[in-house]
């Protein structure tokens, strides 16, 4: 068996999110059965991770094994085909056996867009948050700087669906810059790993600071307490793209 | 009665297009729908021009006329309430009784969105055209070049819905410039007007030009037969964009 690494952006409006599930299409699913079409061989795809109904990739990755002869530049082509547009896969590379798409991750960056202009712009709904009240830079800035480090992220994670056991909250948040866009923000993410929904409520505790609803002093309290409901709300699925996973 | 303008944005993915018609939803209906609502007034929306199913705008204009108090800034905050998020109205002006957003429109800027991108992104999808032969940009430019001045445009004009004797095809390109913009080209064609479809058959033509299916030298004939079946294919709706209407 050999196996490959597959980069993948999509654009994640129409879908579920990235895992197969029940009652909704997933970009998994798609790829998955693109690829057994396209090989025509039974193939089980393993991303990096889960991204939710609504969020999208830039970098995703996944991978998958193959017995067999494959054309890579082919395969591609073939993809290409059967893939909606909404989902492109970048690149495929062979990959050593003990590659795993999630366990070998070394890191990820993820990316936050929001939207300051009024009205906002029709074109930037479905990937960027509109934010209506006035931002403070600094403030959020300095808001932003208390989240970088080694920490326990309990606060900013919701319920995984992982046994507890299983479940480490410490994560190192390398950094997390502000940097201006025409007409917005990007909230540039890269960590060693992010818990489930971490990006997103951290997103939202930063713009309860910003709006003035809460107050910069209160950021490491929620670290010490460890307790979700005390953080702010999730924000909004489509401001978030999945940009880079490192190896 | 008072006239007022109106200055709009649309994403014009998911509607059949500006224009009322049987079938399907359009900006113009769903506008005038909410201007009924917000005025308690029968309203009837004049536009600007048409945009086709696909086609988007930044700076799309329009004029009605009411009788009675409107205060400009609630009137623009009842509409963004009752309009779906992929139509915002931008600006509203009263304007003199003799303003009418189509026969007193002085000139129009359109931008086309060429992307060039291996892969296509799947986000520019629905808001450009993807190219898939490599593109001769001088040879593109000495195209576009031959577009430019005051012509008589027949063979770019798909049949307009008017009489043949209230059509008149002679037309003046300012400008039709090649822009470099990440991952592509914005062709940025600015006009005292535009027959239907003139844009997208311009772009059609350029493209057979530019992946080399048709000569630089055809152009000049083209324009001398008057005749729409011997130029370029309609190039996609999703690259086109209203971008300013001149009064």
């Amino acid at each position: 068996m050999q196996k490959y690494k597959l980069t993948i952006a999509y654009d994640g409006t129409s879908y579920g999110g990235w895992q197969i599930q029940p009652n909704a299409p997933s970009i998994q699913a798609l790829i998955q059965d693109a690829l057994q079409i396209a090989l025509r061989a039974p193939i089980s795809v393993t991303g990096s991770g889960r991204t939710d109904a609504g969020v999208h990739a830039l970098g995703q990755t996944a991978h998958f094994s193959f017995e067999g002869p494959c054309d890579l530049k082919r395969l591609q082509a073939s993809l290409s085909g059967l893939l909606p547009p909404d989902i492109r896969i970048r690149q495929i590379e062979k990959v050593p056996d003990d590659f795993h798409a999630r366990y070998s991750a070394k890191g990820k960056i993820y990316h936050y867009h929001l939207h300051l202009e009024q009205p906002p712009s029709p074109f930037k709904r479905l990937y960027s948050t509109p934010i209506h009240h006035p931002v403070d830079l600094d403030l959020l800035k300095q808001a932003a700087a208390l989240f970088v480090g080694t920490q326990d992220f309990t606060s900013f994670a919701n319920e995984a669906h992982l046994s507890a056991a299983a479940r480490n909250p410490i994560r190192t948040l390398k950094r997390l810059d502000l940097v201006a866009e025409p007409g917005g923000i990007c909230l540039e993410f890269e960590g060693n790993g992010f818990l489930y929904k971490m990006v997103r409520n951290i997103v939202g505790t930063l713009l309860e600071v910003s709006s003035g609803k809460r107050a910069l002093e209160e950021i490491p309290a929620l670290f010490l307490a460890k307790d979700r409901r005390l953080a702010g709300k999730t924000a909004p699925p489509q401001g978030l793209f999945l940009i880079h996973v490192f190896y």
